[in-house]
């Protein structure tokens, strides 16, 4: 890692609840610079996250890390892991204001450019990035590694005032034809500017080497597929940050 | 233009007819490098594919722009064009032939790296270049641009080698849901390297100017899906070419 990359754990508040981030920004540039959210997936906030957010200020952008689910709430099964992401994803409302208070305080950061601020998630944090553009924030974009697309309200497309990149496994068994075809007319009856890519071999969390290798399990992380959407997320940052 | 673009028609010839090709390459760049095959929309060969050819030219490449209806064989009306696109795609051993043809012919250009080679192409083009991944040509990838997608054969899926990169317009009404589908599984079942971009708000010939501006006709220019779809391409073939 560059040795210029400064991180730091960051805390903030929503609804009374405490949260726990991380920013990560290098420090050998000057000035200011667009931020960039990342949200976690549905294990809440881990390493894994805090690397992309290094990857990303190496990129030189400023990278929050949110925290969704509260400081110390790091789920430690997938079942705890289930109940938790599925609690926030039946609480749109909630999950909305989560997210926000991650961009506020993305937004407080030191070298952060307010007008050039953009999300990205995984999994959970995919569907999250689409529930902070259905809230009407002012990003410049929105990036979905992954994440479940589909809308209890698809009227709120309307609010969408960003770009939208769905980056989705084209064999994902949890991405149901039909919450797609969903997702593409809410999309599309709100014009809004959205893109979707598919990954042919990719299945659920191909961004996640921690789901192994196993395409027969539904999920598994996926080398192409990561590095292509990696690059797919460059190319649509330096659209919309120019 | 770069001054240093060289341009020249090429006749060559597929089961005695004659073809007449058009190739482009960069006289101030030295050796040998990768080619680039370019294959037009239905009123056959026109400058808006030169125009490609000299663009992936001051890319790096050669570029040889496929003839596959044959010289002089160029359609005055959308009726022609119909009736020759129509002859060529219900004749699939033919339109591979011809499309071969073109490969064979890039392939003797000067300063063309036979180990480096790839393939795209238009609407018809964009269909022409799938069937020459299912002839099993020795290309390291094809991109279709707004082409048709479906195969009267999908079992000739098994016989793709190369890397495989559709783009296409979420709105194109030609493009139906059920030809996707089955493209996928195609893909899917050839154990395929494949992906598909979906440009929202883009129509059928989202890269062509000529088309206009209306939506609803079905068939328009889209200057952001032009782009990121170029964008796209270079991206792929900095991959397949690596």
């Amino acid at each position: 890692m560059n040795a210029a990359i400064q991180t730091k754990t960051v805390e903030y508040q929503q609804g009374g609840t405490t949260l726990e981030g991380f920013v990560a920004y290098d420090d050998a540039i000057q000035g200011m610079r667009p931020g960039v959210l990342v949200v976690h997936q549905w294990m809440g906030l881990t390493d894994y996250e805090k690397h992309r957010a290094e990857m990303l200020a190496q990129l030189g952008y400023v990278a929050f890390c949110a925290d969704i689910y509260g400081k110390g709430v790091r789920p430690q099964t997938v079942a705890e892991a289930g109940a938790l992401a599925g609690k926030y994803k039946s609480d749109r409302q909630l999950l909305r204001a989560r997210v926000n208070a991650g961009l506020d305080a993305l937004g407080r950061q030191p070298f952060v450019d307010p007008k050039r601020l953009a999300a990205i998630g995984y999994c959970f944090g995919g569907t999250t990035v689409i529930e902070l553009a259905r809230s009407g924030a002012d990003v410049n974009g929105v990036v979905s590694f992954h994440g479940g697309l589909d809308s209890p309200t698809p009227a709120d497309g309307k609010n969408i005032k960003c770009k939208v990149l769905a980056l989705a496994g084209a064999d994902d068994p949890f991405q149901k034809p039909d919450d797609l075809a969903a997702f593409e007319r809410e999309m599309r009856d709100a014009k809004v500017d959205w893109q979707i890519n598919l990954y042919g071999g990719a299945v659920h969390a191909f961004t996640q080497p921690m789901a192994g290798n196993d395409n027969s399990k539904g999920a598994a992380y996926n080398e192409k597929a990561d590095r292509r959407s990696w690059e797919e997320m460059r190319r649509f940052f330096a659209e919309i940050f120019k």
